[in-house]
């Protein structure tokens, strides 16, 4: 018996508009960013899908797109469950920062090391800093595992647990999972599902409000690739996700 | 130690709009609930109140007024727990039927009962009627829990048994709950919370959009009358929810 697992990145948010680094900042959706959620929420319809379980991270553009999503496709009583584990990787002391500030003043090999290394995390947020989270009752119950700064590897170390004991069992329980989560933790699970090498996920770019779609074994392996709910426009959206950074 | 319960009735829905008798069809909000449910947030924040916990019931119109309530107050990231238990009553054969023509049709004695009799249902909704719920998914589990009418007594007997194993729970965790749901699931527990008789009930109304807080003790019982956080509104909306059929 296969499962079906839809992974969905939220769209569009204020910072990104403003060309910032968020990371863990709680900042909304913009306009485009709901526009994309309720696309999103159409492709699932025209899809025919009818996921039966809701996972978000506790961030509230990802929690936004899937609020919105699901009111599009009439499913919005779908037992929800969320987790920081789903969180975007914490950005560390670039979290607030502009990125095309940060590339002019450190440099494109830097700025790529901090986009795209798999092991290199940026440098650690202080926890007085303004865009910290060391004191949002959020992640009270954290202690330790609360981060302040993380490389991709260090997202797959805190991500993968949480897929093996929620996620999966889910997923073999019957459930239809959509998960509406990050670039980086998604890219994560990505990294996971689909085999990919430490050096090759730097390649990878997850577009924003387009819903990709895995069919799983009863070993939570890919039958076949997996498959954006609308390709053509995902493929527009991993080549401006590359492109980040670089605009003025 | 005491503990916070906020219960907040949804706002207005396109067939309270259309004054049509609603029970377990899935409407929406209308404009003017959407604007009830932001100020129910704006309310909570005033109060400083912080719910950790959030409840809906199964139905579109709680769901959004929960989303858009923990929106306006930053609390998007609450976890959730929804069920039927939690619903709307059941109208039977009234769903979906005009209340005004209703009114005329069967006249105010046969028409009060079945609004606030304690234990007259209206007459059962047959299973291939347009407002059914019998094929709706969400509640395939339910069997022959599943109701085709009921009256309060009856949603006093569906809605206790979650109050006990589940909300109580959060609450002796420690956790500020609040539940959004309906007209009936509300006055169900308000009158076990405030030991309402069944003769009495009948002239309790619950206004839209206006968060009602209680302070209970160890045994879920108040400590002292509940409040709503904008009483004069409240006391408003109680006088529209009575008068409501007598529109023409």
């Amino acid at each position: 018996m296969t499962s079906t697992l839809i992974l969905l990145r939220h769209g569009n948010s204020t910072w990104n508009q403003k060309n910032l680094f968020t990371g863990w900042v709680d900042v909304r959706l913009s306009e485009q960013g709901v526009a994309e959620a309720r696309r999103a929420g159409e492709l699932l319809v025209e899809s025919g899908l009818k996921p039966t379980m809701s996972y978000t991270s506790l961030l509230s553009r990802a929690i936004q797109t899937a609020n919105i999503t699901l009111e599009v496709a009439d499913r919005m009583w779908l037992p929800v469950k969320r987790s920081w584990r789903l969180n975007e990787r914490h950005y560390g002391e670039l979290q607030g920062k502009d990125k095309a500030q940060t590339l002019a003043e450190y440099g494109p090999e830097q700025f790529q090391i901090w986009r795209r290394s798999f092991d290199t995390p940026p440098p650690p947020l202080a926890d007085d800093a303004e865009y910290s989270q060391a004191n949002d009752e959020r992640y009270t119950g954290l202690g330790d595992d609360l981060p302040r700064t993380e490389s991709l590897k260090l997202v797959i170390e805190r991500m993968l647990p949480y897929w093996e004991s929620d996620i999966q069992k889910d997923l073999a329980a019957g459930h239809q999972v959509l998960v509406t989560a990050h670039g980086n933790s998604l890219r994560a699970l990505v990294k996971h599902l689909d085999d990919i090498s430490d050096t090759d996920i730097a390649e990878l770019n997850i577009p924003t409000g387009i819903p990709l779609v895995y069919e799983l074994d009863d070993d939570f392996r890919p039958v076949k690739p997996a498959e954006y709910l609308d390709p053509d426009a995902a493929a527009a959206g991993a080549a401006a996700v590359a492109a980040q950074g670089q605009k003025k």
